[in-house]
């Protein structure tokens, strides 16, 4: 076997969608990826880490050796390193294992451990999303296409975060909660996008009525985003459909499927 | 009377919509399914269990022997014995009697009880819904069809869920109530589906900070799956309306204005 | 001047739209409602209650007075007395004096009071609100064209709403906070509604996994109805718009404002 | 160089979009407007006011200057002087500065302080969001052509609101925070917008039961809003797209797929 061979072979079972080995591959990485994901998870419940952190940490080195030495069989086989390396997937890999070795090194990087959460985006990877893509493209576009809209909405919401924020700053004050402005404007986010936590909540009659009209308004307002995108799609699926055109009377708006033209029936175009 | 008019009878009564006796049948069945729920609801509120525990007892076995005796009189009449076995009312009609039962025998079943709450789905087959079922297929359809735009909206949802918790994770730190990873996960999903119960907030300002853009992004991005769906039932509804078809190739989904089959070229009938 | 002219005279000022007098009229009667509607609230205020209390019952007293010979104003000088008594409005003009009376007939009848509150909803009559009726029935018509739809929603919300209230009930039980069935029961609908009052919160992890579960299937269900609103209103825009038909080529589709058919040229009819 | 000259250069500067010193003039203004809106943010956290008041203060004074010599400047060479002071950047520029003098001169004014968090509007301007105007003019165009129905659906509300409201503080009374009616108005507002708070909430079962009641309602009628929005955006949608011109008569407005002008019959040009 040559050493090209190898690597294409590799390959096929890493990056690959080959039935046997590759998929194997797949699953097992599937296991390790979601096996060192709930590690991180429970060795961040405090008791669960006092009873078992040794085991988490000896569980996390090999995870760590396991994922480096795939990263290095990614990089050796990938046709195009530096393209690789610089990918999306490339740096998610980087960092599954990056944040280990350098709590090793730094003794103030424990923090960066946290970064470790991101190896589940990995699993998105096996399932192959790319046909996925041209869906994901049609909403990015929807909503390039209605930024302009968006746009005038968030300064519209900022608007009323900040005249809601500082009015009640000065009707409620510091002794019901509102305790400074920043204070105020976090809970005129918290109540314009109806999450509504409960820390801090209007005590005054005056400020309670301020309140409730604060509520009212983004009641109604939660309708514009989602009816702007609305329309946008109903657009794009229109301008999907619509893309045949009638050589003989020059008339759109066909279907997708059709052949002859709905209108003088006529052979339409192949597309 | 033969056991075989009985039997077709005893259909008519039990499944079937015969005016008499069959109306006043689903009336008595209506009335012991929603009894049988209230006192299963009454009986978990304990200040009522420790007083009337006994009577509520005594009211499942009678209900429980009622329903045993419909589902066996629901086998015996049914044409296709196995077939209602096994569909979804006849596996709901079980469930409704097997927990007393294995409750009777098993000490430890006791929490199989709780299954019998799913006794109330046995009224909406009173309903008759087969009516509703185009209607619903309609919604799964249009949910089918744009389950690729839905899937890169739930990948964006857990990433956005996972960048958010594991940030305030890092800023809030346990003393804040964000304990573990998994808890400020719980938190920030708490908040991008905009519930918000307040069992933990951030305290901090940089924590609120991150909080209040977790919040506005949420409420951009519930537009998402609205506008996706919107589009989607608008197209189906003008598929719907349009549902012409074609006398020569016998193809249908045609557009209300088309005049010409678009397979055939020929001319459509008037509508 | 005669008794029927005085009649139509007050019919004028009081249910009509003259300039003069009738205007006085509405704004009088707008002052004196929002003026009684305050009273109530005010007076429901406990310290306000005790301090101006005989203020207030005083001002009912008048307030209740002039509703009255309104009320029996309005029937001496309506064409139809049976339709106005049996209206909409006659019926709240009689509940905003009834309650009044009876606290004063009955003592037990001082929770009635509270009905008088609906007084509000008589300012709606003067801002005469009938050219609102045509699209209120375009609102009331999607809905209900939709109802199969909305019906196929409420079932799963209710199944959801069950599923989820006894899980937590099994999962969490009572030292938690979920003490009953319809306790958890009401704990599914706070939480599926995205309200989270926070009274009732999960404190165990599974039952905080399952409690995200429900979140985020609420996140994505609260599309359905808002989709096949949307949609149906878009069908209903259309419908308006597509009511012409050429007579010449035979196809429809045109806009309201069209004269001649855009398809080929000849002269619409008349609506 | 003239008087006249200097006035020109200086408008392009300040107003316009000149790339060299306007550009630097405009990245000036808004870390000037960022930095005294941080400062007023700060100097409202109490216990940095104790610690840095004094330096807030002159800071506070610093841009207070610069601001009015901005507004002067703005004054002074604005072609129309009366339009840009009755314009909406030029009260929005004189509120910059207005608060901080009479905060000077009156002692009582001290809550007008507040005000001055409106400089952050500034910042819009500098981006230059005319070309956002016409989209905005869509939004508030659809907002305007739906408004009876959005009044038909805040009637619905307006009504929901007080029957639910008025129930509770029966059923739930003072022991349970329903104290007064206005309080369970507000209750009712928290619920219906599903912003949920939990300061006050239902504690009785047939409380808890309407409760649900007007969470569920809550839940469709969210639809409403956003369904009429989304309807005429993509009405708007379809009439912006097909903007064809009539040579002929001159009237615009036509349908994308028109062949003959709908108003006069003759030819429409192609696209």
């Amino acid at each position: 076997m040559t050493g090209d061979t190898f690597k294409e072979r590799l390959r096929d079972i890493i990056f690959g969608t080959e039935p046997g080995l590759g998929r194997n591959f797949d699953i097992a990485l599937i296991i390790v990826i979601i096996a060192s994901v709930l590690a991180l998870f429970l060795d961040s419940v405090e008791p669960l880490h006092a009873a078992y952190g040794e085991l988490f940490y000896t569980a996390e080195i090999a995870f760590t050796v396991l994922f480096s030495i795939e990263y290095l069989a990614r990089i050796y086989c990938s046709v195009d390193r530096k393209r690789y390396i610089t990918s999306f997937y490339g740096i998610v890999d980087l960092l599954a294992t990056l944040p280990t070795y350098l709590a090793l090194i730094l003794p103030g990087a424990q923090h960066l451990l946290v970064i470790r959460i991101f190896r589940v985006l990995r699993i998105f990877r096996v399932f192959k999303l790319f046909k996925y893509m041209s869906e994901a493209n049609i909403l990015v576009r929807s909503i390039k296409s209605s930024r302009h809209k968006i746009t005038v909405f968030f300064i519209t919401v900022v608007t009323l975060v900040i005249v809601f924020g500082s009015l009640m700053y000065l009707v409620e004050g510091p002794e019901n909660g509102f305790t400074s402005l920043p204070q105020s404007i976090y809970w005129a986010i918290v109540t314009v996008t109806t999450v509504g936590y409960g820390d801090i909540v209007p005590h005054s009659p005056l400020g309670r009525a301020i309140a409730a009209m604060a509520m009212v308004t983004s009641y109604a307002i939660i309708a514009i985003p989602t009816g702007i995108l609305s329309a946008e799609l109903v657009q794009e699926n229109q301008r999907q459909a619509g893309l045949k055109r009638c050589t003989s009377c020059q008339q759109g708006n066909h279907e997708r499927d059709a052949i002859h033209c709905k209108y003088c029936g006529e052979l339409l175009p192949e597309q």
